[in-house]
C-alpha cells in the first residue's frame, strides 16, 4: 500500500483522504440497489472462503508478534481468526445479504390539516468511523452492516491484528470492485499508530458517527477527543435478581446460565441480588452449582453467613465486570432495594429479574434505568440475533439515537419530507 | 441565591451540585403522572401573568445593560421579552399541557420463534442541558418540553439576558414547588461566568444530552469540549430550486414566502437556484416582487445577465446566512446541479423545489441530503408546530438521534423489555 507508508503523506492528510473517499462513497452509496449491496456481501463471503491460507498466514503472524510482546493468553484468545471464526464470518454475510435493507421505507406518512402531506424516509447516516480493539470479526461484520444499510465504513481495528485486518481490507476492496461499488465504500485504515485515531475523531466534515467498542480506556479517549457524534459500546456490570417470589429452579438455571454461558460478554452477569426471604434456602444450592462450575463467589456479609465458600466482597466488586468465572452476590430486602443497587453500581446494561409477582416486575422494568431489561430470562439474550433485530454491531450503553443491542436499522436516520401545493405562510 | 454567590464554593462544585440535582430529580421525574407534570406548567403559565412587572423590570435591566455595552439594535430585539412574548410563552405552556405524554408507549411488540416476548418502552432521557444565546423564551419553552417528557433541564442561556433568566427560573422553582415536584427539574444556572459551560459540559456523570442553540462559534465550543452527546441546532443556509416545469406563480410565491415571510429565522431561504429553461421567463418577475420587499439580489453571471438590479455572488455568498433581506440566485442546467450545489453549500437544514415533474421532485427528495425537504411549499413550514409534531425544542442539524425539528418525542429514549418463562441459553 504505498501512499500509506510514503514519507511523503502526513498522518493528517493521509487520514483526511481516507475520511473523504469515505464521503463520496455514501454520496453514491445511498442510491445503490439492494441487490447490488447484497452482491458484494456474497462476493465478500466467497473471497473468504478462496483466501483462508492468506488471511490464517496473516493472523499466525500477529499471533507471532504477540506472543513476542508477552500478551496474556486469555487477550490471545481474541486476535484469533482461524478456520472456524472464517466459518461463522461466512455464514454471517451471507444472513446479512438475506436480511431486509433497511433503508428507503416511509414512516408515519399522514396529511395534516393545511393540507400538507408529512412523512419520514429512512436513509443512511453516511459515513461511520469504528474504533475497536482486538477481534478481527468487527472488520468484517461492522463492513457488512454498514454497507448494508448504505453507508461507508472506516475500520480502526487494533494495532495488535493489523496484518489480519490488512489482509481483510484488501478482500474487501476486491469484493467492492467485483459488485462494481466504490473503493471508499468499506475502508481499513492501514496504520498503526495512535494518533490516527485522534485525526479520525476530528473530521468531523467527513464523519458522521464513531462507534468505539472497547475497553473504557479507549471509550475515555473517544469521548473527550470526538467533535463527531459518538454512541458508545462500554462494558456491562449486569445483574440478576431473585425476587421472594421466583421459582427457586428457574432462578438457578437463569443465574447459572447468565453467568457462565459465556462469562467473556459484556452481558454476562456480573452481581446475583437476592431477595432476603428466600436467601436461606436459595443460596445454598445455588453456591453447589456455581462452585461446580468453577466460579469463584464474593458475598456480603449476610451471603457470607449462607455461602460457606463466598469470600468478602469489597465496595468495589459491585462496580466490577470481571469477564470471567467470578461473581458478587448480595442479599437485600426486596425489589426496590435491587432497583437502588442497579441504579447505583450498574453500568445501564443488561438486567434481569426472576419472580413470580407481576407487580415485582412491573416494578423492576419501570425503575431500573438500563438498556435491555429480561423478566424470568438470561442476560445471555441481551443480542441483536436472538431478539429478532437481525445482526447487531454492537450493544450501545448511550440512550442517544440506539440504546441495547444495535442493528441495522439504528445505521440509519430520516430525512422529514414535505408535500404542499403552492403552500406559504404569508 | 446565596449558594452560588458565595466565595468557598468553586465555579466546578457549583456546578457539579446542580448537574446532581438535576440528576436526583429525573429519577424521580421518569415515575411522576402526567397531570401533575401539567399542573406545574400550568402553574407556570398563572405565574408568567402574575409576574409581569417583574419579568419586565428584570428584562428592561437587561436591554439597558446591552445598550450601555453598545450592543446592535438587531441584536437588541432578540433580548426582548416584553409583553406580547410574555403573552405567547402562557399559551405554549397551555399548548404543551394539551399534548400528549411521550412517555410510556410501548413499541414494536412481538413474540420471537425461541418464545421471547420483546418490546421497547419509550422512557426520558434523563438530564438535559440546553446551552443557547439571547432570547429568553427559550428559557420558558425548552424547561416546559423536558418536563413534561419526564426530563430534568439544565438551562444556560446567554450573559446578556441574565436578569431575565435568573427570574423565569424562580418561576419555575415556584411552579415546581406548587407541582410538588423536586426543584432540580427545571434548573436555570444562575451563573454568567464562560467557564461555567465548560464545566456542564464535562460532567457527564450527570449530564446525559446537551442541545446547543446558537451561532456558530458556541456550537463550535461545544462540539469541542463535551463529553456528552451533543445535538447540534446549528444555522441554516436553505434553497429553494424552481425547476423547468415550475408554475411560475407558485414559484414566484414560495420563493418570496421563504425568503420575506420571517427573514430571521433559521428556516429562512438564503439560495434561489433556478432551471436555465425558464429563466428568462422567470427572474425578471422574481427580481421586481424582490426589489418590492426590499431584498438585496446577489446573483451569478447568468442572473445578472437578466435581473437587472442584481449585485454580483462571490463564492462565499453561496454558504452564507444572510438572516436578512439579501438573497442569493443561481442560473443552473436543472435539478441535477441543483442537488450538487445544494449538498455543496447547504448546511443540510430546510430545501424546497417548485415543480411540477414528479420524477424532479423524486431526484431532488432522494438527492438532496437535508433534514427537510419540500415540494411545492415554502421553507417556512419546516417548524415543529406546523408540520403537526407539537411544540419543537429547536431544529437539529444533526443526523444522530433526531434530525429536523426536534419535538418531545425526541426528547425520549427506550428500554428493550423482554419477557421470559425461564429461557435461559445453555
Amino acid at each position: 500500500m504505498p501512499p500509506y507508508e510514503g514519507v511523503c503523506m502526513s498522518l493528517r492528510s493521509e487520514m483526511e483522504s481516507i475520511a473523504r473517499r469515505a464521503k463520496e462513497a455514501a454520496g453514491k452509496l445511498a442510491s445503490v440497489s439492494t441487490p447490488q449491496k447484497d452482491r458484494a456481501l456474497l462476493s465478500m463471503a466467497d473471497l473468504l472462503d478462496g483466501n483462508r491460507k492468506g488471511i490464517l498466514r496473516s493472523n499466525e503472524e500477529d499471533l507471532a508478534n504477540a506472543k513476542e510482546r508477552g500478551l496474556k493468553k486469555t487477550l490471545l484468545d481474541r486476535l484469533i481468526f482461524a478456520e472456524a471464526r472464517i466459518d461463522s464470518r461466512i455464514k454471517a454475510l451471507q444472513a446479512i445479504a438475506e436480511l431486509d435493507d433497511p433503508t428507503g421505507d416511509i414512516r408515519d406518512l399522514r396529511s395534516l390539516a393545511n393540507g400538507l402531506k408529512v412523512g419520514r424516509v429512512r436513509v443512511p447516516i453516511g459515513v461511520i468511523g469504528m474504533v475497536y480493539e482486538s477481534r478481527p470479526h468487527v472488520t468484517v461484520n461492522a463492513g457488512a452492516l454498514c454497507l448494508k444499510s448504505g453507508n461507508a465504513a472506516i475500520l480502526r481495528g487494533g494495532s495488535e491484528v493489523i496484518n489480519t485486518n490488512r489482509c481483510l481490507g484488501e478482500l474487501w476492496a476486491e469484493a467492492l470492485r467485483e459488485a462494481n461499488l466504490p473503493p471508499g465504500a468499506i475502508q481499513v485504515v492501514p496504520v498503526t499508530d495512535r494518533e490516527a485515531v485522534r485525526e479520525l475523531l476530528s473530521l468531523d466534515e467527513y464523519i458522521d458517527l464513531i462507534i468505539p467498542r472497547g475497553g473504557e480506556s479507549l471509550i475515555k479517549t473517544v469521548m473527550e477527543l470526538s467533535t463527531i457524534p459518538v454512541i458508545k459500546h462500554l462494558y456491562g456490570v449486569c445483574h440478576v435478581y431473585v425476587d421472594e417470589t421466583a421459582d427457586l429452579d428457574e432462578a438457578r438455571r437463569i443465574c447459572i446460565d447468565s453467568k457462565t454461558f459465556a462469562p467473556e460478554v459484556c452481558n454476562a452477569a456480573e452481581t446475583f441480588l437476592v431477595a432476603e426471604g428466600i436467601a436461606e434456602e436459595f443460596l445454598p444450592r445455588l453456591e453447589k452449582d456455581l462452585l461446580q462450575q468453577g466460579v469463584e463467589i464474593r458475598g456480603c456479609e449476610k451471603t457470607r453467613k449462607i455461602m460457606e465458600k463466598a469470600l468478602a466482597a469489597t465496595e468495589e466488586d459491585w462496580s466490577t465486570e470481571y469477564l470471567g468465572l467470578v461473581v458478587s452476590v448480595k442479599v437485600l430486602p426486596g425489589v426496590d432495594e435491587a432497583i437502588e443497587h442497579i441504579n447505583r453500581y450498574g453500568s445501564g446494561h443488561t438486567e434481569s429479574i426472576v419472580t413470580g409477582d407481576i407487580r415485582s416486575a412491573e416494578r423492576f422494568l419501570g425503575g431500573v434505568d438500563s438498556g435491555v431489561l429480561l423478566v424470568n430470562a438470561s442476560t445471555m439474550f441481551c443480542d441483536g440475533s436472538e431478539l429478532g433485530m437481525g445482526a447487531e454491531i454492537g450493544i450501545s450503553t448511550d440512550k442517544i439515537h440506539a440504546r441495547g443491542p444495535m442493528g441495522m436499522a439504528d445505521l440509519t436516520t430520516y430525512k422529514t419530507l414535505v408535500f404542499g401545493s403552492g403552500h406559504c405562510m404569508g
